[in-house]
């Protein structure tokens, strides 16, 4: 059962028309939904910062609640639009391009269906093909939302194992053939206004080293084979427990291991960044 | 009859807090009406981009939205405050300077009415001669939206054809002296996420041409007579029919001819922009 | 009295999911809030700023609106947690950090109390301690917004006179040893998008000069002790009272002296800024 809230993400910016277009399109399906937005901030084509950022926040909004996620660089191709339904009832209108990467990653989609390109869409868009954000999305989703139509409406099923899903793991606990036990991992993303970077080893993983607050690691950071970085750092529990300017390790709030700086960017600090080719490995250092 | 629906935007930026007080006032008036943006990243003063993006939004919308729209380099000035009805049944509620021009030029403004602006504001608002916005435009247009006040109860008429015009002109299909067919125009504006030119050359135009997607022309952008992109281009359904960084011309969501890059910013690749002194030449490559 | 409307303030930005974890966890208390931005554009943990934006924005807004205002650089620290209230029936939900100083400043806030961290929270998030706008400020800015809680349900009394205040004193009129009249203060802050420069002189200081509109002044501005700008503007009453790209004096929205460029910015155009390292004074010039 759908809430009447609609959450839209794009990387469309916010400085034209085009979201105000798709809200429109929502506004005239159903006046009365609640529209949010998710961010429209997301580097365009970014298809990894999408997932990441349906991800971090799907599960703060309420059961029922539609998601329009809209980067979608293969507009008007023979990639597929579709509706999924993750395990706790929050719906996801969305071009199956690998938005879906991280939910599925952590078994978070239990279901998906196709929606026709060529029927349900905004009456009289026929003719347009490179927004489909509007045409496609924002009308099927208001549809949604509003119940005006159903998830079992849509007639094709999708098996969620054949979803496109980007190359992705999560950063684990080793021991090296020497014996030294490390965490290996990404810097996935920042959080952008601040510039902390945050990884993708779990704090499960990260608990394997028992550290206490306070305790220190080393931090090395790799942009494709070159250390950027390396330095050795507190772990803290918030960013007050160093010195302002000072680095920090913490964990963030979708609970993977992550670096600061206390009223400073760890990223601008430091010239590094978050991405595929950012590399992290944290050692114990010998008492 | 207004439904209820209240669309924002300005040149004022979100990074303060101008926009929120225009919204606060809208709620003072009537606490229950929807209030959207449209968008508030109008380079400022820049009147023509804040006429685009009515004109490329305003029929999403159900008919009945009432849209505030503020790009206002004279407020406090002699110009007139006006309510404006669109053929639709949209009210737009601005500063009569120009902003309307695209709706003009396409015959989309039915009737405008005058805000007498030492009365219908704000109460308290009198020794504020700096900011209509949320003096004026956003207490009328809530007052609107929310049926407290009907377009009929402003006084004054005026003719439409008195409204303030920007001088403009769509690009047309000509055959030059020598009998070469040619496509002349204008960049108007970019989709700024992107930085996909969108031309003033209406699809109907184009369509002389008798053109099949995967044909090709010549186009070229010139900057104060000065040429700066000179070259053989496609003519593709989506961006995907060509390769990754490849340039491409196709129909933009308003319908008008415009050029891209596939999965790149033509914009930033070519070095090339949008605005009055940008003009834009297609002819048939001969055989 | 609550009014059903929340207004979120924080220097998140809007580029990646944080605001919109706030948003989903304010619907989940209450799905039928009203939830508005006052901005998210706040400089990362600039307090001054964030002050400044509630004080420029509040009283626009219904009695009843509940502002969650986070610029919180001590997250997870021993500052405290508060609900303000200020003497119009608006109500705060921030860090006692020193958001509150405009406010406090011109006498607005009636009363505080003090939000127990660890048991008034999003249930679920005790393990997360660098995301209080989420877990602590949105959850109890929705629960008091919608009724849910009222503010006499928060049992620590704060009083008012203890609220951190971060230093600062409005501008003045005054007279010199020598018996020449000025008026003396700070450039606080600028209309971002526009570049006009707001000194916290009020009009009513600014009317012991008694001038008229087109009347002249001095104008320094300094930067730590250095001149930057020494020029004779004109007092008026709209920026079209001098021509495009000339410099003024004028009354802006906050009713305090300000400086600004028609059609420009002044801001860009001297290389000035604000903050309470730029000094301003004006003189009457002899005639």
């Amino acid at each position: 059962m759908t809430n009447n809230h609609l959450v839209l993400q794009t990387d469309f910016g916010l400085q034209d028309g085009a979201v105000s277009s798709m809200r429109g399109v929502a506004y005239g399906v159903a006046s009365d939904i609640i529209i949010s937005d998710l961010t429209h901030g997301i580097t365009p084509f970014n298809i990894f910062e999408g997932s990441f950022r349906l991800f971090q926040t799907f599960s703060y909004w309420p059961a029922g609640t539609v998601f329009v996620s809209v980067v979608d660089p293969g507009v008007g191709s023979k990639r597929l639009s579709i509706i999924a339904e993750t395990t706790g009832g929050h719906y996801i209108v969305t071009p199956d391009n690998g938005t879906l990467s991280h939910l599925l990653a952590h078994g978070l989609i239990a279901r998906a269906r196709v929606i026709d390109e060529t029927t349900q869409r905004l009456p009289g868009s026929e003719k347009s093909s490179t927004f489909h954000g509007r045409d496609i999305y924002a009308y099927n989703g208001a549809q949604l939302a509003s119940g005006q139509i159903q998830y079992t409406d849509y007639q094709q099923v999708l098996p969620v194992d054949q979803l496109v899903k980007l190359p992705m793991q999560p950063g684990r606990y080793q021991t090296t053939a020497t014996g030294v036990a490390q965490l290996v991992g990404n810097i996935d993303i920042t959080d952008v206004n601040f510039g902390s970077l945050w990884s993708n080893i779990p704090v499960k993983e990260f608990e394997k080293f028992n550290l206490a607050y306070g305790d220190v690691l080393r931090v090395q950071i790799q942009h494709q084979g070159h250390t950027m970085f390396d330095d050795v750092l507190p772990y803290v529990h918030t960013f007050t427990d160093v010195a302002p300017g000072e680095p920090l390790i913490y964990i963030d709030s979708v609970y993977t291991v992550a670096f600061g700086v206390h009223t400073g960017s760890f990223e601008q600090t430091y010239h590094v960044g978050a991405g595929p080719e950012w590399a992290v490995t944290l050692t114990k250092v010998s008492a």
